[in-house]
């Protein structure tokens, strides 16, 4: 694929509830297509548990790693909600309490009589960081460096990607075109090699079974339409 | 929690399907569920893209940290699907051509004569590598070492993971207590906490919105069933 002006980007979700399999994620998806709108490219996603040392190795190495760095999960009142600590210890600074969060908070819930412990604990974030506003439960995310932290929770997760999208550099924004074959992946192989090296695109194939029967989804990747649009037209000669 | 005898997983999805966010990922929540039941953890997920050298990376360091890996994806009959020959240079050897997975290929298809060169490239896999059978379409995954090597399409991956399943060893079994509560997870924050440090058990609280209310949910989980009951009970009369 033609690599001009590529911007990558690492998911790290935190989340012993998405490891035990009793959560389905949905975060990856939302994110993967959001980014992608706007030419980011998802590179990597980490599913990790809720330990400190954990996330400071991954923080540290998407960190230096993709240009763009997403969390999830974490942030919130109790005590595995460890998040910010780790990030902060990650940078190795400090949490302080943001006036902007705590006033944030005291206006969510009412007056300063309803902050507690828990409440409290998420006015907190790490010294340099700024707030990612939260447009459904108030506690906000925060951004380090390249990192941007946000809520576990999809909705509120999307109340804050929202809020992000538009303070990020995209890149060329990779196009596509897709065709579904009612064959099986083995029949058609040679055909997608052929078209991905004489293209130079990228060339992707899903195979699934619809109604028992096989089928693949091949998907035409690149930053081109006028390529795109020739190697549409060779694949589906090949094909018939 | 307590910590007698936990076997821990990791999984590696190779997945750009994943990555751009036009599949859904739903192998982790099957594979978390099946895994848990036999008492196996999965402590850790990797979504990575289809390059040699990231698969390499991940399945040495996912081989030397956990008792089990499982990877899903990129072994089919295309180009793009590079999972088999990167797992045998992770293990420093090469690819064969299985003599039991070319009579399972040909059987499936009908005959040599339908063999071509994608359905030849899955009898292909690593030298001291054991066949996973693949019920539904024939080409079998592989096992070696630690590393469980399966389909991404969930329905293949999905008949591979029943078959492995019987073969694993498991440690205890985490078992689990849950409670749904109709408040703010900020709200019963220093509860959580109480219960956990009394009892010494894992309590995981998860807060959703449901038609717009904020509702948690609480899980707590290990291995001794009496505990987790009077952790249970505590908890309730401390809700009320």
């Amino acid at each position: 694929m033609e690599k001009s002006n590529i911007k990558t980007a690492g998911l790290i979700i935190i989340g012993n509830e998405i490891l035990s399999g009793r959560t389905q994620d949905t975060n990856t998806k939302t994110i993967a297509l959001k980014l992608g709108d706007i030419g980011i490219n998802l590179s990597e996603v980490r599913v990790i548990s809720d330990n400190s040392d954990t996330i400071i190795e991954a923080v540290r190495y998407f960190s230096s790693t993709y240009d763009y760095v997403f969390t999830t999960g974490g942030i919130g009142p109790t005590h595995d909600d460890k998040t910010a600590e780790a990030i902060a210890l990650a940078f190795e600074t400090e949490l302080y309490q943001h006036p902007d969060a705590l006033s944030a908070l005291i206006n969510h819930y009412g007056g300063e009589e309803h902050m507690n412990d828990g409440r409290v604990k998420m006015t907190y974030v790490p010294r340099g960081a700024t707030l990612i506003d939260n447009p459904v439960s108030s506690a906000p995310g925060f951004k380090i460096k390249n990192v941007h932290v946000m809520a576990g929770v999809p909705k509120i997760m999307e109340g804050m990607i929202n809020n992000i999208i538009p303070t990020l550099e995209g890149g060329d924004i990779i196009k596509s075109r897709q065709v579904i074959v009612n064959r099986p992946e083995s029949e058609i192989a040679d055909i997608i090699e052929m078209i991905e090296t004489h293209y130079k695109i990228d060339v992707g194939s899903y195979p699934r079974y619809s109604d028992g029967k096989p089928q693949v989804t091949i998907i035409l990747r690149g930053i081109d339409d006028d390529i795109l649009d020739k190697a549409m037209t060779a694949l589906s000669k090949e094909l018939n």
